[in-house]
C-alpha cells in the first residue's frame, strides 16, 4: 500500500485526483496541503468528498509530507511547485509534478516563457515527461515525473506518430483548441465569472500561450527536426473537455486511412487512447482517461482531431497513470 | 432631452441600463462613474458598446454629476447607494436607486435585515416603489424612485390584484425562485465562479434573503392585513431570467380561470405584464421588459407562476419604464 | 459471476448502467436489446463506450434474454416494459424494472394516471419498491423489483423518517424540484432542443406529473395516515441532477436541528445518503449514488432539500444499489 | 412604410426577423407563411411575440403573399426556397433569400455540393450577395438578393480587404469557426437534443461544409485569383454566437498594426464591422447586428478572429441591413 500526498489540495486537480485515488486499490492518501492556516476538512473545501475521506488540509512543510507518504502530487502553480518539489530531492518520497516546471528541456526556454528563473536549474531537462504512451519506460525508476500540460496532451500523441514516421510536416503545424472553463483554475476572476464566459467563445494567450514550447519540445524528439506548433486556445462555456483540431502539412500523397492505420499500429496495444472513424465529441471523453483522435485529409491538410477531459486524461487521470507505472501497477488500475 | 447618469457603471444591470438608453429618443447619457481612478472608457468595461457610447468611467462627485444630470440611476448596492443618493436630495437632479435601501417601509426592518443603520433615515418609507403596474401614478412627481428587487418583481404582479381582490390568503405564501447567475452582480466570487455553478443548482440565503421583507411590506397594501412570505432561491446555470412558482391558498373555490381572469383584468391595459395560458419560461422574456404570469389550481393550492428577465423588468427595464413615467413619456418607449 | 442484461440499452440509463456495471467485479454483461433491427455495435450508439463494450444492440425477444442472463434491467417506458417484463415470470431471470409499471400499489391508480390498462395487473402491489435505504430487506428475495421514479427518490428519503416519527405533517407537502434534461431522455423532441431549453428555467407538467401517486403511496407506509404531495418540476439547462425544495409543516416545535439528528440517526449507517449541515448543490452528487439531505427550519414550514444524480441515484446507480442487495453483494459494489 | 412577408416564420431566423422589424419604423409585417395547415397564432409557435404580433402563420401561395406584401424574406431551406422565391419574379414583390440558393456563382457548383439541379437555374450568378459592407451598391435596384451564410461572414468582411491589398495570400486560408446550436435550425435532432450538445464540442461537416464554396467564390472576387478556403466548423453548447479563428498567410512582413489598420481604413463609415485591439469574444456581439474583427500576427501566419451573432449579423441583422439598402432607409435602422 502506496501512501500519497497532495500539495495544494484545492483545486480542481487535486478533486479529481483525490476521486480517482478513493478507487486506487494500492493507494491510501495520507497528506493534503493548503497555504490556508484554518485546517479546513477536505469536505469544507471539496462538498463532493464529504463522508468519502476524512482528512484536514495541512499546512505541512515538505518534509513533514515525506514523513507521511511515499509519493506525492504536486498541483501547485509554476514555480511555487518548483520551490517545494525540490525539497523532496533527497527523500525517499517520489513526486508528480502536475505544473509546468520540469517539462522543458532547458531553462533559458523556461525563462523566455515564464519570466522568471527556474528555482531548480539542475535537474530541468532531466525529469521524464509523464505521457506514459510515448515514454512510459523511462517512468519505471524516476523519482520525479513532469505531469503533461492539459493541452499538448491529445496533439502531441495524433503528432508523434506520424512525426517519427515522416508522414507529415515539422514546421507549420497549427493546433486550434477548445477548452473547459475548469483548466482555468478555481481562482475566482472576471473571465471565468459564469455570466462573462456562459454563452461565449473567446480565444486567449494568442501566440503567447505557455504550452506552446512544451508542444515543440516533445514534438522535436519524434520528427527529429525543430518542430514549430502554433497554438491558439479558445474558452468554451462547459466545465470540462478539450477538443484540440491540428492542421499539419501531410508529405506526399498521405490519405486520411493511411494516417489512421499508422496511428492505430502505433497505440495498438495502449489502453487510453482510440483512434476512431468517426468525429470525436468532448462529451465522449468526459469523466474518462481516454483521448479519442481522428483524421481527415482535407485538400492539401491533414486534420487530426482529438478529445480528452482535461482534468483527467489532461491531468489527475494522467498522473495516476503515472504512478501505476512508476510503481508497475496495472497501467488501468483506478482508472477504468 | 433629458441628461442622465449612472452611478456604478461598472456591473450588469449599468451595461442593460445604458443598452436600452441608447434607443431612447428622449435621453442622453452624459455621467457615468465608478470608484476606479484610472477613468477607463466605457468600452474598456463592457466591450458590447465599443463605438456606440464615446464616455469614460469618471469617479465624479454627487455634486458634480448633478451639474451634468437631469436624472440619475444609482447602481450601487445597498448602504453605499444611499450615501451618495442622500446628496442628491437638495439639487434638481431626480434619482432613481437600484439599491434596496429605500423600499422599505420603516428603518427598523432595514435594520434587522441589513444589519446597519439607514444612512438617510428621514426618507425611508417615504419613496415610491417603483412597479409602475401598481403604483405609476406616484411616480409622475417623485424625485427619489426605490427601483424594485428582481425577485419580489413577478410574484408581487401575480400576488397583488388576487390579495386586494381577497381571493387567496396572505400569509403562508411560498415564492420558490430559480434564478440565472447575473443576479449575483459581476464581481467574482467561488460560487458564481464557472465551473462551481454550471451545471448545478443550488439553493442559497434560506430564510434569510433580503428581498423577504420587501415581499412582505408591499403585499401588506394588497392584502389589508399582515401578509408573509417564505422566499427560496436557487441559483441556475443561465446568465439570465427569474422563474418564480410560487404557492398560495385560494379562499373559496376560486378556480385558476377565476384567477387568470382577474389578472387579465387588472392588467388590461399595462403593456408590458402578460397574462398567459401556457407554462412561461424565462425564455419567453429573456432580453425584454415583459413579465409573463400563469395561474393553476392544483388542489387546494393556487400556483402563480411567473418568468420575467432580472436584468430587464428585474432592473433596467423596470427603471427606463419608471423614467417614462416620471417625465410622461410613453410608457414603452425604449422598452419595445 | 452474474450475467445481466438490458432492455432498451439506447437511452442515457443503459449507457449509466452500463458504465456503473463494467466496474462490477461479479457481474458480466452478455446481453443488449433494442428494437433497432440493424444489431448496431453499443458504441455506434454510444460513442463513450469505444473499445470498452464489445457487444451489438439485439433484436431479442425476453426467451432469448434469458437464456442469456441471470438479471436483467428494463430501461423501456411504461406499459412497453411492463409488457417485457411479464414474460420472464416463469424463468429464473430476475428483473429489475426502470419503468413506472410495478412502483404503485393498484391498478386503479395505474389507470388513473397512465390512462391505460396495466398489462400485468396480478403483480401490481406484489413488487418491492428499490430504495434500498427503506425497503432493503424486501429485495432479498426478490425476483421483480420497481426502481424508484428520479424525482421521488430524494424528498422520500427525507420526508419518511419525519413522517415515521410523527414529526410532520402528511398532507400538504409541497415538493418544488428542478430536473437536469437528461431526465426527459434520448428522444429528441422540441422542449428538449438545445436553443429552446438552454438559457431557460420552465414548469411542466404541473399538477399532473406521474411521479404524484408514487409519492403519496411510499409516504402513506410511513405516516400511517394518507399522505399528499404537490409535486412541481421545473427544466433546468444542465445534463444531469435533481434539487428538490420540500416545503413541509412541522409538527409541535421541531427545530431544523432536531430534524437533522433525526435524518442522521435514521441513515446512521447507510453508504449513500448524507445528512449535511450546509445547503447541497446538485454539482455535490453529480456522477455519484449520493444523496445530499438537509433541512432549514423557516416560520412555521421545514424545508428538505435534497439532491442527487438523476442518472444515478435517481435512476441506474439505485439499479445496481438493488442488485448489490438482491445478490448479496456489499451494497457500495461498482458505486464508490 | 413597407409591407413585408416571411416565408417559413417558424424557425429562429424567423423569430430574430420579426423581432428587429416590429422595431423597424417604416416597415408592417403583413404575411407569415408555413407549411402548417392549422393555421397557428404566430404567439402559438413563438411565445416571445404573445402580445406584440397579431398575426397567423397562413399556408399562403407565393401570388397570395405578392398581393399583401412588398418585400419577402425567405427563411425556408436551400432548394425549397428557390422553388417558392423564383414563382416571385413575375411580381413587384422583392426577395431576401437567406437560403444558399442564390449564392453561388454557377450552377455546376451547386450541383456539386448540394447535389440536386438548381430549381432556378437562370439566375444564379445574377443575384448580389447580401453583405452591404462589401457589396452595398449592387443591392440599391435588386429585386433579389442573397442573405449571406452565417459562417462566412466574419471572416469574408476580415479577409476580402487584405486580399485586395495584396497582404495576404489567396491560397491555404483555414477557417476553424465556433458556433452557437442555433444555427442548426430549430428541428430536433439527436445531435442537437440538449444532453447530447451541451458541455460538448464536436467538429462537424470536416472538409465538407457547404459554406466552402461560398467562401471561395466571394474571396476570389477580392483576391483577383482563386481562392481556397479550408473550412472546420465546431458545434459549441451556447445558444448563438461564432468565433470565427481564421489563419492565413502574410505576404512580405505585414505586421498585425498594418492589418489592422488596413481594416480600419476599409471600414471606416461602416456601422456594423468594429475593428478592434483585444480579442473579441461571441458575447461582445450577442443580441446585436455587430462583426467584431481583430488581427494578430503570430510566426509566420496572420490570424484573424471574428465574432458575430449568428441569427443577427449572420442572417437576420442582415436580412434588415440588405431591406435597408435596397430601400434607401439608414442603413442602422432597427438594427440600434
Amino acid at each position: 500500500m502506496i501512501r500519497v500526498g497532495i500539495l495544494g489540495a484545492t483545486g480542481y486537480t487535486a478533486l479529481e485526483l483525490i476521486k480517482l485515488l478513493l478507487r486506487h486499490p494500492e493507494v491510501r492518501i495520507t497528506a493534503l496541503t493548503s497555504r490556508q492556516t484554518d485546517r479546513p476538512h477536505v469536505s469544507a473545501v471539496h462538498p463532493q468528498l464529504f463522508g468519502r475521506l476524512d482528512l484536514h488540509l495541512e499546512n505541512f512543510t515538505p518534509v513533514e509530507v515525506a514523513e507521511r507518504c511515499d509519493c506525492v502530487f504536486s498541483c501547485l502553480p509554476h514555480a511555487a511547485s518548483a520551490e517545494l518539489v525540490m525539497q523532496f530531492a533527497g527523500t525517499p518520497c517520489r513526486v508528480i509534478d502536475f505544473s509546468a516546471d520540469y517539462r522543458l528541456d532547458d531553462v533559458a526556454t523556461y525563462r523566455a516563457w515564464y519570466a522568471a528563473e527556474h528555482p531548480d536549474p539542475s535537474r530541468v531537462g532531466q525529469v521524464p515527461y509523464g505521457l506514459p504512451e510515448l515514454f512510459g519506460q523511462r517512468l519505471r525508476e524516476a523519482n520525479l515525473v513532469a505531469n503533461p500540460g492539459c493541452n499538448p496532451t491529445a496533439p502531441i500523441l495524433a503528432l508523434a506518430p506520424l512525426l517519427q514516421l515522416g508522414l507529415i510536416e515539422p514546421d507549420g503545424i497549427l493546433v486550434d483548441a477548445k477548452c473547459g472553463v475548469s483548466g482555468a483554475g478555481r481562482t475566482p476572476k472576471l473571465t471565468t465569472h459564469f455570466p462573462e464566459c456562459n454563452e461565449s467563445v473567446v480565444p486567449y494567450n494568442v501566440g503567447r500561450h505557455r504550452h506552446t514550447p512544451e508542444f515543440n519540445q516533445i514534438l522535436r524528439r519524434f520528427s527529429g527536426a525543430a518542430a514549430r506548433v502554433i497554438f491558439t486556445p479558445h474558452l468554451v462555456p462547459m466545465d470540462r473537455g478539450i477538443l484540440t483540431t491540428t492542421y499539419a502539412r501531410p508529405r506526399g500523397n498521405l490519405g486520411e486511412q493511411q494516417a489512421l492505420d499508422a496511428l492505430r499500429q502505433f497505440y495498438g496495444d495502449k489502453p487510453f487512447v482510440r483512434i476512431v472513424d468517426h468525429l470525436p465529441a468532448t462529451k465522449d471523453t468526459q469523466g474518462t482517461n481516454f483521448c479519442d483522435l481522428t483524421a481527415r485529409r482535407v485538400d492539401d491538410w491533414l486534420l487530426l482531431i482529438g478529445s480528452i477531459d482535461n482534468l483527467i486524461k489532461g491531468a489527475s487521470g494522467a498522473a495516476v497513470q503515472n504512478l501505476n507505472w512508476m510503481y508497475g501497477f496495472p497501467e488501468t488500475t483506478a482508472l477504468v
